[in-house]
């Protein structure tokens, strides 16, 4: 179940013939997106103090009775650290398109601070989990952090307006996040979504930069929600266009969207995030996205290296950053793209077939035939499940 | 009709011996912010189509136990025009500081459009707000609009973290809207709010602009609950310093903040309401605010003389706008700043004494020696409450 | 050692028959914008390492022959500290509205970094002074820092068209700046201006501000080009009412404008330098402006207090700030709001009355007018020229 | 000479043997970037209207002697139309990275507005270009309107520090100025500027848009000058990767940008254009970029649909426009990032190679081996010149 590997049926009887069967990042199927190392887990985990929990909610099947189901949603919640409440982060952001909600995202333009963890679900639900970020809060007289609350469209699969996220499916997001490998695909806010009309979800994907003598990591986590199957770009191959040609999709994917989280550990102040969370857009096109019309393309950018104590920020007590910056984001930038890329074909690497509301299917993107794809263009290195 | 005249108690004697009684207007106390006419309500509901409705909760006393109370807010709900969600509006935005709150804004920011009543309230109950607007959406397959939810900081008089506010209290704002004059001072959002150290909430007024041989509105609506006491300007006037000298006073207004809403029937498009809504600025600082350092200063500005039908808003329709853009703006810049500097005095001049949670009391702007103090100046004209 | 001082002629026989004469600094007169103290100078050179030189140019008198004059205008050059273009400063910018320019100010908004000395002038003349500044630039292969060239427009009095400023007119604006009182008034690039329908230019002001057991400086510099004479206020007081009553103005100001120069040696980042320049449209907004539709007004602030070594910044090398951030800005945007408020008072407390192209006359604020009026407001305190 | 056709040498005894002989258009070798129609003639001047001339300013071999040469730079003039001075333009702009400068960018965000013709250039020689482009300006007591210079950086090539281009040279590519196909490559700004380590410089694509039963034109033209030959993309194929792994470059292009500018006669508005110019990013990165630390990467978007009167924009006349905005843009955003990626692909192709000072060398792409590896992934259809 970890990381695809489990549910791998290992090749019998030599490439030839044998099939890729399971999930897999796209890493093993040997898909190498960049030049960037990976950290450890290639994932936001691999940053550390950053944790990943999900609830995922599958019940039901047949016809769409709002309120009833079938239901396929869930909620993903991401801990940037587990004081956070406490101890605010340097953050920044940017919104390619905005045609949706990632609550929080002005506090964070302005004010450069991220003071809560962060929750991606989908864009009917926003409000119940905002309402129960505000549980967190510390029962004293400074006033609750801003709550932020992502969200995509998943009404292909899911009762959206029936508005099954409840308070506990947040607290249980909450409370199982760890810094373990993060489960992707169709799981958490993710799991009905669909991507490039195949299945989507969530995806993650690091990098690990050399600066001034220390390694640093930086980390993406994507809820992917977009994009047309003929624009699907793997590491610059036209594998969309051609599976396009070979089977046209039933989807009509007008208000796909993606929300994109950036962590690091590298010593950066907001201004600086804010330039990391422009680069998302990078890894973002190179896998085909143009962010239609009605996309709600949002990207925040934080960084754990600077702790700042809530009574410094809302109080009166003074407060100067431990660590500071510096100036050669370069190699941070190119962390940001090719992270965000390899997250976003990760989700669909990892994401399963799904039937969903008045059995509506969305199937897995095929693996087999992405790999032949590729391995033509000579973009397959080793691969291990076939 | 004036919403200050049921409280008044006529001036008996004459001038030196009268004292003003209740709560009044400004402009009926004789003070004229600005040099435009307003409209006959002197409110954004002057802007034909806007209903304002507001819910006050007000329970309990005494010592503050959270989850029970006492309790003092409540929800002000704006209706751009009752078929918001399906028909949108243009819109702009600004935000003067971003510590705090108002949903939509990057929705409204990058597409330029409004898809949702308003609601201004606590900043605890920013989710609770959000989910029951997400109540309102049409149930077919084109999303929810963006809900959009303002918020200020009520911790010195309610008891906030409570989160005291329901889905039924929101409906029911929503319910009693009307285009009547506006309520103003401690009531709705504004229930629990303080500005300038004396009693705060919802303020209103409005400017007419001649322009091409029409007659345009500009309306305005703010929750206050910003501002330090001895900074008070009004109409220029240095009232806040002077009554500071005489009575200091004893609340800690570190995290004060204001959410100023801007509507107008003028053609104007969204870069246009951009510019619109960064005056608010200009008249909020003419009271005397520098938008400190801890406060959630947002603005947003919509134009109801255009409606995008939600179908070509989302959908393959195609749509043209009826009316469109002018460019001699001035005029409109200048109604934002009168009437948003009149919306706030107005809040102050309305809101009666309040005691809250643990017994904290604020008062209202003792409006008897803030019209000597003007007088003195020259600054009132026929008040005739005293 | 007071700017105006020389053309003092001090008051013979008492107050009721004594008039001001010359021209004096608000504060000088016995007005008092805000509550804090300012710098010695009370001006932007209290911050350490802050130059100001002035060119101004006044040829001819009579009909306007473009390319001939007569000629009302200058440069106003501005270093932050004298080795800029090879030690960046940290900076921040805003646009309350944007007919017009001031170069740079993307570097500034997306960087976050100053790296050129600002230079002041009329809109015509924006193309030679960029050019002159690009001659100061090292010569190896790093490129040229952006120049900052801010403009106002000065066609009432100015022969604008003949574009007469030249290249030695920046660098010996540059040349003979210095650290001493800056020379206020038509000066410099504010030789033409207009504020308020009154003859404006240059002013300047400074605050001190305390903070974590040190005191810094907020000092600000003005080129006032903007506002209309009845909105005109002065402390509060409607000075520009009164006055216009009085005396109807001839000249149509509808394309005034105000560039807004901010410097501090508190150590801010860029980030928080953005939220400081935002607050000049605070005090901009105290002395009556509505940042009119054709205006131009832009902010731009930096911070001396760490200096980024252009290898840093452009080249290989790693660097990191020696001094960094803090999170309470209250009294920081504070004198940024009274700072700016009183440069702008200053401005048109200092400029003579200038008759220029076309026989065009533009006459001083009235110093004695003025004063009588606010002192029947009370906002006098021991005036000493009359 | 033009488009790439006059130099080709046909190849004569079949695929095998025959060579890629001069420089070709990308779609001319086969190279089809996206799935949408272009225009006739491939370019930005497609778009009714907009018309564009270069000059190239070539002088003297060897070494560096600043001031005297070697010279390798000029001047790309666009005219949005040729009465923009008099009848000004909605538009709409995007920074992807902001170390550098593209004049008017401000004046564009916030009033919407362009009113003058956009120059191309190097970055020493903004000034200049800015001075000439004011001497455009009508002489009337309207202020010129804000001249738009954007810049990239071509000392590796070029005297830049000697600042050779003239006021003569811009008046004469603005005078040369035709509709015709554009010359691309090494030609106007574009002279000296490296792009992924080949000989880079001007570049152009157009897209065809039906809609609302019309066909509405998006035409791109790009000055560039950034990226590292390793990540280059060409339609996806790692072609940057390979070509480097053959031959290191010995250039070391840190301060690398790229100014792309977008043209439609769509009637789209401000904040419309402003999402289209977010679009370039998603071009700009499928050939490869991240929009490097130290680049400055600037697009401007205009349409030629509404003309504003110069008197209605600065005066009191009012004005309404003539053609109004839609809301469906998908097909617009797609058709900018295909015209702004194959408009960088293009500059490549068509650039030749170039001495310049000290001898410096910098190669063209090589068209044969781009072309053998594309074919071998299939993405060659019918190059007709080998």
């Amino acid at each position: 179940m970890q990381l695809g590997t489990a549910s791998l049926i290992a090749a019998e009887a030599g490439a030839a013939t044998a099939t890729i069967q399971g999930r897999h990042r796209a890493r093993d199927l040997g898909i190498r997106i960049g030049r960037m190392p990976t950290g450890p887990k290639n994932g936001i985990t691999d940053v550390a103090g950053v944790e990943v929990g999900h609830t995922t909610i599958i019940k039901g099947d047949g016809d769409l009775v709002i309120g009833k189901g079938p239901i396929r949603t869930g909620v993903t919640a991401i801990w940037p650290h587990r004081e956070i409440v406490d101890e605010f982060l340097p953050c920044g952001v940017d919104a390619p398109n905005g045609n949706g909600e990632l609550s929080g995202m002005l506090q964070a333009k302005r004010m450069g601070v991220l003071n809560s963890p962060i929750c991606l679900t989908n864009t009917s639900s926003v409000g119940m989990v905002y309402d129960a970020l505000q549980t967190l809060q510390p029962v004293d007289h400074w006033p609750a952090g801003t709550p932020v609350v992502g969200e995509t469209w998943d009404a292909e699969l899911n009762d959206t307006v029936g508005r099954h996220v409840t308070s506990e499916h947040v607290l249980d997001a909450l409370k199982n996040a760890s810094n373990k490998p993060v489960i992707e695909g169709a799981v958490g806010g993710g799991t009905g979504m669909i991507c490039y009309e195949y299945k989507g979800g969530i995806g993650t994907s690091s990098r690990l930069v050399e600066a001034n003598g220390e390694t640093y990591t930086v980390g993406a986590l994507v809820q992917a929600n977009h994009g047309t199957r003929e624009l699907l770009r793997i590491d610059g191959v036209a594998v969309g266009a051609e599976l396009a040609a070979r089977n046209r999709p039933e989807i009509s994917p007008e208000l796909n969207s993606i929300i994109m989280i950036v962590a690091t550990d590298a010593p950066l102040l907001s201004h600086q995030l804010d330039r990391l969370a422009r680069r998302a857009t990078h890894g973002l096109a190179k896998t085909g996205s143009i962010s239609g019309n009605g996309s709600g393309d949002f990207t925040l950018a934080f960084s754990t290296a600077n702790r700042i104590p809530r009574d410094a920020y809302y109080g009166g007590t003074s407060y100067r950053l431990q660590s500071v910056e510096q100036f050669q984001l370069g190699p941070y930038l190119e962390a940001v793209s090719e992270s965000i890329e390899e997250a976003i074909i990760n989700a669909l690497c990892m994401a399963e077939d799904m039937t969903g509301i008045n059995g509506n299917y969305v199937p897995a993107l095929p693996l087999q035939q992405t790999v032949e794809i590729m391995r033509k263009q000579g973009r397959i290195a080793g691969t291990r499940y076939e």
